[in-house]
């Protein structure tokens, strides 16, 4: 359980995403604020958001274990500014925790979190994933600053297979939902379950892709269940990931789509190709 | 948005899963029985006390739309007898709605569902996804009653690939985790959202299928999404669905496994083949 408990201030100097996802003791609450530098359209990128919630829950010293399983809502957009959020420990067991958290704003609830956490045991393991081919990270081409939204900039995207090539009108055929690449803080920083959870948001919405334009949509529900433990992080000590994404069904007002990273191949000094993380998704657009 | 409020009250000729997912009104709650018909091994099938749930959601004045995500989180065992159900709607919006149960019983949450239920609206759509072969259900063999639990008598299994063979060894080289199988109520009932929900955790578990025999294991967080609304449900009318499951990794006291549930093809009269459902799991042992 090493590196369980971030760091609740920060400096000046302290790497953008976590100056985004700081937490501070208020009045029996924490208060965050919604980062300029991870603004999306209408409100912070939801990434940004739901690490900083998940913060929330880490910073509180009766936790324990390491994150398992993360749901966070986002029910409207959060607004520029501070919000508060609420940490509730609704169940320990001896080896579980459940927690909830809600962000709260003038207008009420913006988002809630649940989160699972665990003190993983020894057990049997087994995995049969495979991670993707890809060529090493400084071989795939980062991809432009596109400029669409401040916190694409946060993150250097070097797409190997179904980059985004997005124009004015629709495709006429739908194409491939697939995209395989390589993600990064742009300002480097060693991976830890925050920044998962937020990467585990960063895969650009698949109807994009299979559509070939832009579309109104936003996540509305994100599940990742994380595979790696504090010590895995720990030990693969790294600051990039694989990651792949795909859809399957573009149904009515929502589109569901499995993502995934990978660790960086060849670098752990664990064994390596270990998965971080799977989540499905359900985005809405409109 | 046909059916999309169950009835709150059944009578002793009414199906098994009504009865067993039944909610009454008792003093600003909802009460509900952990149902002996469908209990498991140390409390009642996850699957049966997460449609209870959902049907305390939908029985509510102000419910509106059809389940679209639905997040389950098994805190721990439901002991027999009564439980409380807790309902609240943390946030509405025009076109959605985030709600809460939380299942208490005497020594607090035992259970808890966070769900997004969303009018849906006309709009793009597309369906890569294919569903799996399958002979028609009438042809494939009924799985015989295993004895082992209550609840798997309730339903009929008929598998067409990967069915259980559990021995009282472990394998030593772990077999696929992949099966395929038609699944109804033994007493033939139509799908609706509780019943996809509760089918959703039906599935064995895939590390019974990999290591060839039953280990102590539990849900923990399941999360389900829903790729049908309710007027798709009605139009197909039908008692039975294709599911199919696999897992690729299994680490240190977790194992997930996404699976997934298809319309029985052809019998739609709505283009056949739809997915219902889609989902992860996140599975503790121990």
């Amino acid at each position: 359980m090493l590196e369980k408990t971030p760091e609740t201030t920060v400096n000046d100097t302290a790497h953008p995403f976590d100056r985004a996802t700081q937490v501070t003791a208020v009045g029996g609450r924490w208060r965050g604020t919604a980062s300029e530098d991870y603004f999306a359209f209408v409100g912070p990128f939801g990434g940004a958001t739901a690490a900083t919630m998940l913060r929330a829950i880490m910073v509180q010293p009766e936790c324990a274990g390491d994150p398992l399983s993360v749901t966070v809502n986002l029910c409207a957009p959060v607004a520029r500014g501070t919000f508060d959020l609420t940490v509730r420990l609704i169940k320990a067991t001896r080896s579980t925790q459940h927690w909830m958290v809600e962000l709260l704003q003038d207008d009420g609830v913006a988002a809630f979190m649940t989160a699972v956490f665990a003190v993983r045991r020894p057990s049997w393991s087994h995995q049969p994933a495979t991670m993707p081919e890809a060529p090493p990270f400084d071989e795939a081409k980062p991809l432009p600053d596109s400029g669409i939204a401040a916190w694409v900039r946060q993150y250097q995207f070097r797409f190997v297979e179904g980059a985004p090539g997005y124009g004015n009108t629709p495709h006429d055929v739908p194409a491939s939902a697939y995209s395989r690449m390589w993600l990064s803080d742009t300002t480097p920083r060693r991976i830890d379950f925050l920044s998962l959870l937020s990467m585990s948001d960063t895969f650009f919405a698949r109807i994009f892709h299979v559509r070939g334009t832009i579309v109104p949509i936003g996540t509305v529900s994100m599940t990742t269940v994380f595979h790696a433990d504090a010590a895995d992080l720990a030990a693969d000590d790294t600051t990039m990931v694989l990651g792949a994404a795909d859809a399957n069904i573009f149904t009515r007002a929502s589109a569901t789509r499995p993502a995934s990273c990978g660790a960086r191949a060849g670098v752990c000094s664990r064994p390596p190709r270990r998965w971080f993380i799977s989540r499905p998704e359900n985005r809405l657009s409109g």
